[in-house]
């Protein structure tokens, strides 16, 4: 049985905290030492991904002090107690299953007689044969034409995850002849957002997936009835275009409203449903079941290697014990997420949800408030982008900004130009290669205006390419960080009560229930 | 004259920084103190907005002590000096002349014989001519055919901005018969980039815009490089497709190589470059001269609002002094940029530039380290999105992220629909209504885990609807706001040293000359 502790609690938190500055990056990058650390501070993630950590402010004696933090902590056991099934998701009283979506990595999970690994491999499957029948031409539109753009429907959860991995694989599809529909992502209550995409396409060959595990989200609801007054204007059954992608407990589940339904359940957050049909459908109508299948095996090949209790041997809780040492002693509020990929565009945009809504709590799994911060900030755009925007506030700005790099030696396209004596590809490398150093090392100079101090940790993950199966890698790499973190802040990661309120107070601003500072501000906006 | 003194040194900030958590947001924003202060701390801006900053930790008496550091810190004056030519950024001895680009503000500013804002005018009036042919047929590609597709080629601050503007404006250019053109944007050096929008458009009917002040910026020259190629491949004369915006003494100005060329020149940054032909020639050309224009009225609108020396009247003045006051003596690290309008989802990734360049410095405007924290970290979304993602963390987070929200009444399409009882535009607003009665007041609840601090400050501009002119205004109340806050702190907002060095190591790297961890990290990356 696992023990749940503060982490000011812990021996080995006290220790390291009392190891605040030992390191100094920029002597310990330089010269031999910094070679040295770049070839022994690196451990391998799935997909051929390897996570380097050279250049972050650890030295041996932290990574013993961390590894010591992980074992009080019991942090891998708590992952087995999560993967078998335990309700870890306190706050909600939940099963925390995506995991399992992914492969069955322990005992089996039983509840109310039914396996869920094979309810979740069930789903999948229908979601494949559908995409199949779709793609085949054996499921048509009216006119009997093939149906050619996937339209997903859902905000936060159902929409950041889904839409960041699309875009992650378009280019990649269209290079490896595996694009069979084009997806686009309606999320916004802005009807400005669901107008604009429906312009776009043609509704007539357009599936639409209506994505609320619920079924009541008030945006994923209010845009379903605009797409469906859409479809009817054009002469269309909506019954004949649109999906639901749900849980078997919501309004949605039975309606003859749909064409089709897919189920997730409860024990699957939003911000991890890119594993359950959530990312299922769309991706495989995008890409094909079998791309999917991939990115699925990438996540579950890296979800093993987080089960190991060498930390060295484990990026995910590596890398979770690194930030907390950055966040909790250094005191760093932020990270930036830095892919040099523009594949990688929205993955900062689904990171930043994926562990803000995690792990942004301030009070423990028991209610109980806690002395120490939690969940940073996430930022992020793809380089080289970035180097020429907000890049010059991390060299130079008042405050340090831990950063995390992601860079492949291959583009996915192949297409390339030789300009000065190198390709895109080589320059788009340099450029991380350089960052790296640039923040670590920083330069003397006479004009204090072009002083760099250095001292600015990253750690970079470097691929051969952004394939379905290292994407998987990635993501879960990222979430299983997410998770550790959670267990050492001894936060709930798992529920986001701090969504509510707001929620509750539009409600009552649509229902003209309102007095004061809220129905002064209602007014000024003519609601 | 004005004199430039760092913020520590001002009487005003002394008695400011003993004024640290004064207010009390909870009380404040609630029952009648909360109407009142929604009525009252509210100023006009430009284009029909308005500032409204009851939610921020503010009262009268906060708003006189930074009413008295705007004073002795000259703040207008020191904006008179910069409109009126003065060499404001001293580190790379120019001038600072954004402002000009949309109205003469103050004296004529001659350089070497030239006025400037006749300079700045008459590149305006040729972009327009330009784009008028290009729209009536006068010009076109070599079969004859109009063109259609008009792609930007920058980075960073040729980038960004008009990358904002354009998506900012889409819609509305569609729904107000204005779209003349489709843009597109390639940035980054990584070939992915280029490559696929070079799929997605008629390279035969599209002219592509080379955006390089110095006209040597590798990723652009590259990304130039590599559409030529393109262009040759598909039998096309490049020269018959590109345009050029860069200085007078640029390579590219003289060039046979471009169809024309339009000048900017080095007192006008990146990053406030959307005023100048970096941002006139693309949206001339998508939108038409007409609706460039009144970008630049709408900005200028503003601009002159910045000039008042009375802070409750200067919304610029006011926005920066509270985020000052926000930054420095409540120790806030971060802003969030949070607009309810889909147009605006690029909006934040450009004010991210435009702030975190201009304000992420160490050293004051002589050199000397600062002893107190500059430019925070600029992050955001649009809503009602990031409620479903980061806002967890906004709302029971350890940190507090001061917010600024953006609202409209209006839709920019028009197209909505009626759900119980409501449109989206009204779900829209009276979500963003609701957030800021919740961050501000939270609520109790006996369950911790669904309580509600409050205590989270947020300012909001409304407006009627996201036109162009309104855009100017919000445009240029972030650029004075920027302007005004490096001001405060004293450092130079105008320059960019912190982004040379990673250039400086990825040139050797790309040149095989590098050692150490350098070189280690390229090997790694196979360069």
């Amino acid at each position: 049985m696992v023990t749940w502790n503060n982490l000011d609690t812990l021996a080995a938190y006290g220790k390291l905290a009392g190891m605040k500055n030992r390191v100094n990056i920029v002597d310990a990058m330089s010269g031999e030492s910094g070679s040295e650390r770049v070839a022994r501070y690196t451990t391998p993630m799935a997909g051929g991904l390897n996570f380097n950590y050279a250049a972050k402010q650890v030295d041996d004696t932290i990574l013993e002090t961390l590894a010591e933090l992980a074992d009080e902590q019991q942090l891998v056991s708590k992952f087995e107690e999560l993967y078998n099934g335990a309700v870890v998701n306190t706050g909600e009283k939940r099963r925390v299953l995506h995991h399992l979506a992914r492969r069955q990595l322990g005992d089996a999970v039983i509840v109310d007689g039914v396996n869920k690994r094979d309810f979740y491999v069930s789903q999948q499957e229908k979601a494949a044969a559908f995409a199949k029948k779709v793609h085949s031409g054996e499921i048509t539109n009216a006119a009997g034409e093939k149906f050619t753009t996937v339209v997903q429907i859902g905000i936060g959860g159902s929409d950041l995850g889904p839409r960041a991995l699309y875009i992650a694989l378009e280019n990649w599809a269209k290079a490896n002849d595996s694009l069979k529909m084009e997806a686009k992502f309606i999320s916004n209550v802005d009807p400005d957002d669901a107008a604009a995409v429906l312009a776009s396409i043609d509704v007539s060959r357009s599936l639409f997936i209506v994505v609320s595990k619920s079924g009541t989200t008030l945006e994923t609801l209010t845009n379903e009835a605009f797409v469906k007054n859409a479809l009817e204007k054009a002469g269309l059954d909506p019954s004949k275009h649109m999906l639901a992608a749900t849980s078997e407990t919501s309004p949605l589940a039975k309606s003859d409203c749909y064409l089709e339904a897919f189920f997730m359940d409860d024990f699957i957050g939003g911000r991890y449903s890119s594993s359950s049909v959530v990312g299922g459908v769309v991706l495989s109508l995008a890409f094909g079941p079998e791309v999917y299948a991939e990115i699925l095996n990438g996540a579950a090949e890296e979800d093993k290697l987080a089960a190991n209790k060498d930390i060295l041997k484990n990026p995910d809780l590596l890398d979770a014990l690194i930030g907390v040492y950055e966040r909790n002693v250094q005191g760093y509020p932020a990270t930036a997420v830095l892919p040099y990929s523009q594949a990688l565009s929205r993955f900062p945009a689904h990171l930043q949800q994926c562990d803000m809504e995690s792990n942004g709590k301030s009070v423990n799994r028991f209610g109980e408030v806690v002395d120490y911060v939690t969940g940073p900030i996430i930022f992020g755009e793809p380089g080289t982008n970035g180097q020429h925007s907000f890049y010059q506030l991390l060299h130079q700005g008042t405050d340090i900004v831990p950063l995390q790099f992601v860079g492949y030696k291959n583009s996915q396209l192949g297409s390339d130009v030789v300009i000065e004596g190198s390709t895109s590809q080589q320059k788009l490398c340099a450029n991380v290669a350089a960052q790296i150093i640039a923040f670590a090392c920083g330069k003397d100079d006479e004009n204090p205006n072009k002083k760099f101090e250095g001292g600015r940790p990253s750690s970079i993950i470097i691929g051969d390419q952004l394939t379905p199966f290292s994407l998987g890698a990635l993501l879960a790499h990222f979430e299983n960080k997410i998770m550790f973190q959670g267990f050492i802040w001894n936060v709930n990661s798992f529920d986001q009560e701090g969504v509510q309120l707001g929620k509750l107070l539009a409600t009552r601003v649509l229902a003209h229930d309102t007095d004061g500072a809220l129905k002064a501000f209602s007014d000024l906006l003519d609601i």
